[in-house]
């Protein structure tokens, strides 16, 4: 480094994703004008005392004279970034930046790049439940497990906007939504699919529980650990994987990976480790293989298919990408758009469903999920999460018929 | 109110401030393209990873590859929002987005909004702390004293970010500008004027404490509260109250504002409360009577030109607004772009020496500050607060040619 860090290493200075980095990726625009004495006087004092005193009488009005009620923070701790690991706060922002334009573009919901300088669970908690008026939903992303947990159940029976581990439940979403469309491809029955999930992380739990709430049979999956097969004689587990193993594995399969594997129909990896080849082999015939680790899939694509009949990863230049992108703007755009208080189960469920239905009349082997770019995704799923929190009672209001941000900056 | 929020009460349907309020002032804009399977991979995964390990391996590039660097968090507690009082977070916000749209408008700063869910010291200083990795500065604004001084002597204390509370110091930096242009054009010493604050919150300790390190005889100015004049004899006073009692007023006078004004040179209104005609009466003739508040001066401008020969308010329908928005913009930007770790007591003055200068070649008793949309504030105060940085050891890098910002939203 030079003594100037504006005098950039050649290195970086070469590379097009340094390029587009410099300086961030978001700004802050106006939607209102700011160019005369009178919209000064309007937008701010003296006008906008009476706009404080009215949300003071009346704090239902605070959503609609204030931008919070499109407004989502992305907050992280930085404990487990990607699959970079613990790198901290500061350098998690690149990710929670990425984030937030994500929200922006393909849900209209503004966000805002949290990363906080604590690891701790109370500190986490208490610093989000003091930000949260200004919010009208926290997104949670890349805080390690099992402390994401806690965090995430705390501060949604905590606040009343709607709280959401991306990390957990975006890719459970969306892998739930791909292994829907996979089943029907291959004419299965959903419910009778016996899976095995690699990683008992954040995501492996989440889609642990979202597949067994969507309609798997708890006592067909198996997760397995770094340790192996989680199961309920097992005196390492933590409390989340001990609720697990009393609900999952009831044959009470012991062993590895390779043993999980046995006649298993569906593998989804979440790990980030390595599976052997032989592990794979032990699959019954014409399954599924989603291998989502990035950059590198816990099995290879081309041996994923010497043993599966539909094969999803988590990159881009794979088919099939199980990209949480599908799901998290259109979630929080519904969630929004009716006022919601949590995310349920079922608005997550609504959620699959509907990512599903966008690719459901063109199913083929390497199209079972959408393009993160298919721009009929995030208004699919924003109309049945918002049609899904009604339903559970957890809205404060009905959809509005169309978007309610100005979206003209002045300059 | 009806049941649906957004089915509008007809008064405020038909109150153009309402209507300028709703849904907010502001939004996130992107400053990279996202309409390609390319542009995700370099501004969100895979790309994305390459910028976090790097600053992963050196925290300099943080401000370099993220928006922070431009980026201020506007935080309050909504405990003392303008003239309204103790009105809590949620009340406070349409004046906190509009804090945040000026700075965007009139210094390329883009600021969040934060409104606290906590009044409690240390509650407001955890919170801060853990949200700081976020930001490139803080500006609390609205937090009542004396609170606000421990908030921020710790906060600026412990954090290498700029910490500026607007309440006290930008409304200092434009008062000591507007004296200091007064003082010119009345032909006084600026170091011989005996000035009387009324007012010892948030304000009246700041401008207090500016005018005397700008070269005010603090024997010659005397301070009034709700109580009085403040002076060492008070068993009542506050601990910032008994620091200002031992360096002002030392012929140590007593009694009320009446008492104070004696002699007087010059008036600076801050409290809020009206003051007698009467006590306006006894002050120098040819003086200078500045009644800020709002919306209501402490002296009816129409009296004080009884009695002053320069008058200036807090308000945009009378000559001579002493405006905050003078100061704060070009201020950040001048802490930002050289990447200050604090805004010390030369940055302030220099802010207001600018300020003061734009104005200088037509100096009259109606224009003794700029207009608050004259283009050429934010700039000047930028450069001489950048500098004034330098100079006193707290500048990270020297300025930028140019502004470092993207400005080109892309949808």
């Amino acid at each position: 480094m030079s003594f100037f860090s504006f005098e950039l290493d050649p290195a970086l200075a070469a590379d097009p994703v340094f390029d587009l980095h410099k300086h961030g990726k978001m700004e802050i625009a106006l939607t209102v004008p700011l160019a005369s004495r009178d919209h000064l006087s309007l937008a701010y004092t003296p006008g906008v005392a009476r706009v404080c005193e009215a949300i003071a009488a009346d704090a239902e009005l605070y959503p609609d004279y204030t931008w919070t009620a499109n407004t989502v923070a992305v907050v992280t701790d930085g404990s487990a970034v990607l699959g970079l690991g613990n790198i901290g706060a500061k350098a998690a922002m690149p990710v929670m930046e990425g984030k937030a334009i994500l929200f922006k573009q393909f849900g209209g919901v503004d966000s805002i790049p949290i990363c906080l300088d604590t690891q701790d669970v109370d500190g986490i908690i208490a610093a989000v439940k003091a930000m949260a008026p200004s919010f009208g939903g926290i997104n949670l992303e890349d805080i390690s497990a099992p402390r994401c947990f806690e965090i995430e159940r705390r501060l949604d029976a905590e606040l009343d906007i709607p709280v959401f581990h991306d990390d957990q439940h975006g890719t459970a979403v969306v892998t739930l939504a791909a292994l829907r469309n996979a089943a029907t491809l291959l004419g299965r029955r959903f419910g009778d699919l016996r899976v095995v999930i690699s990683g008992a992380g954040a995501a492996g739990v989440a889609i642990t529980q979202m597949l067994i709430a969507a309609g798997i049979d708890g006592a067909n999956v198996i997760i397995c650990d770094s340790r192996g097969i989680v199961h309920a004689e097992r005196g390492d587990l933590t409390p989340i994987k001990a609720e697990l193993a009393a609900t999952t594995n009831l044959s009470g399969r012991t062993g590895g990976i390779g043993e999980a594997l046995i006649g298993a129909d569906v593998l989804i990896g979440v790990s980030g480790g390595q599976i052997e080849e032989s592990a794979v082999a032990g699959m019954a015939p014409g399954g599924i293989i989603f291998a989502m680790a990035n950059p590198t899939p816990e099995v290879a694509p081309a041996i994923a298919h010497k043993y599966a009949a539909i094969v999803a990863t988590g990159r881009s230049d794979f088919p099939n990408q199980i990209n949480n992108v599908l799901a998290f703007p259109g979630i929080f755009r519904g969630a929004l758009d009716v006022r919601a208080t949590t995310i349920t189960e079922r608005m997550k469920v609504a959620a699959a469903d509907a990512i599903a239905a966008v690719v459901s009349d063109d199913l083929s082997a390497d199209a079972i999920v959408p393009s993160p770019l298919d721009p009929r995704v995030a208004p699919a799923v924003s109309a049945a999460v918002a049609a899904a929190a009604q339903a559970d009672g957890v809205a404060r209001r009905t959809a509005p018929a169309a978007p309610e941000q100005r979206t003209a900056p002045v300059r």
